[in-house]
């Protein structure tokens, strides 16, 4: 099949999309590589704008997607980061989740953490535990970044991303919807996370940023930790975010 | 304190160890950043031959270690690959474990593990969960090369590591001291990893490269699985060991 070539429009939005401006500007994302691309296409294909990729790029594929285009590899290395790109690039319009009642039994929230990495493996872990809602707070990387998504797999396209100020609001905004506990995962004191009490009872966990921990805490919130014998701080906040979301597994399977 | 300037016989081991050979020729490693050289003193002092810092570097310290050298900003960037050089960086002897008891209730095996990101990522949960014995089978990365320690944090300096040719005399190794029962971490199907009797009774647990698994399943071993409701397979392999080892902290902190 004889795909159209990607035309200039399309590449000044595919090129804008590299900053936080251009994206609010156009309310678009960029989205690479094969899986990243699969998910969008699987769980967000309405809002899927076009697909640039090389002949390499949509070999992966069985099927040409719907609004594909052609790019040419030297182009596409141009505009993009990737060192190892897959050949395959989508532009799709960023989801909004404004509001509505939240889904699952607790809501993870991300409080001003600043490394794309990571926020793109916890959304990943969260999705592969069945996770919806993962809220956020301002002073957190943009998760529609391109590393953001690469890391992420492109999961974000399957939770409910929403941003807060500061996570007073967030944490507000959840009990209005009966999310009315808090756990703050902290790094040297806390009830043991393998034995707290309603973790995640209709309640909000709170991961904070490496360096800094969480901004606050809230009125009512409790501190859980995640006990570590060695005595020696470790856990980075994807491995702490882990260890949590695999512990509401645990709870919900063995009891 | 005026220290004395590094020596060019030094400069050259510590240009000679950024590569395998070279690190295989003198039975030394490098050890960079302020929280690795700090692990190296307090876990392996005997083991260094001498510290390289600028004034920078230094700063973080008390006390000047002993044979510490004066290193230029510049000798320094040119010798290493770090992008934000913490200004110090010690050369030590690789410690080796040839043989005796295995410490602790289980061995941690990785197979064939060869980003040396996810290396010392384990290396350094392993240390935090109070492990000891960590065995990789040859095709791994060097545990001792630079990105290792960095990740690692030097947490190599306070395990007992010991490579085998392939994953058959590991677990032979391991029966040898009774370590008798193996359990493979696999993505796919197995007992569920918040279950399995005996998981870190006298055991080794397997984990093995994210692209490739284990090379193979030695006779009697059983597959454990990190349960993921949903359907989507995301952990790599250092979140996959995080979880299997604090599901150990949790079995003896709440049993």
């Amino acid at each position: 099949m004889q795909l159209p070539e990607i035309s200039k429009k399309e590449l000044a939005l595919l090129r804008s999309l590299s900053t936080r401006g251009g994206r609010k500007h156009s309310g678009c994302c960029r989205c690479e590589g094969v899986r990243a691309v699969r998910e969008l296409l699987d769980k967000a294909p309405g809002s899927v704008k076009f697909i640039a990729g090389t002949p390499r790029g949509f070999e992966a594929f069985k099927e040409i997607p719907e609004k594909s285009r052609n790019i040419s590899e030297e182009t596409l290395a141009d505009i993009t980061e990737t060192v190892n790109s897959q050949g395959i690039v989508a532009v799709a319009e960023t989801p909004d989740f404004a509001a509505g009642t939240p889904a699952g039994p607790f809501i993870l929230a991300l409080d001003q953490l600043n490394d794309p990495g990571n926020f793109g493996t916890i959304a990943r872990t969260f999705r592969a535990i069945g996770g919806a809602e993962l809220w956020y707070t301002k002073g957190s990387v943009d998760p529609w970044c391109d590393k953001a998504i690469r890391s992420g797999l492109g999961a974000q396209f399957s939770l409910r991303l929403r941003r807060f100020e500061n996570l007073e609001e967030l944490v507000s905004a959840a009990a209005d919807f009966g999310f009315k506990q808090t756990f703050i995962a902290d790094p040297h004191d806390g009830e043991s996370c393998f034995t707290a009490p309603g973790l995640f009872d209709k309640s909000v966990i709170v991961i904070g940023s490496e360096a800094n921990g969480v901004t606050c805490h809230p009125a009512g919130s409790r501190n859980v930790i995640i006990p570590m014998p060695g005595d020696y701080e470790s856990l980075n906040a994807a491995q702490a975010a882990t260890v949590l979301l695999l512990e509401h597994v645990r709870r919900t399977t063995t009891n």
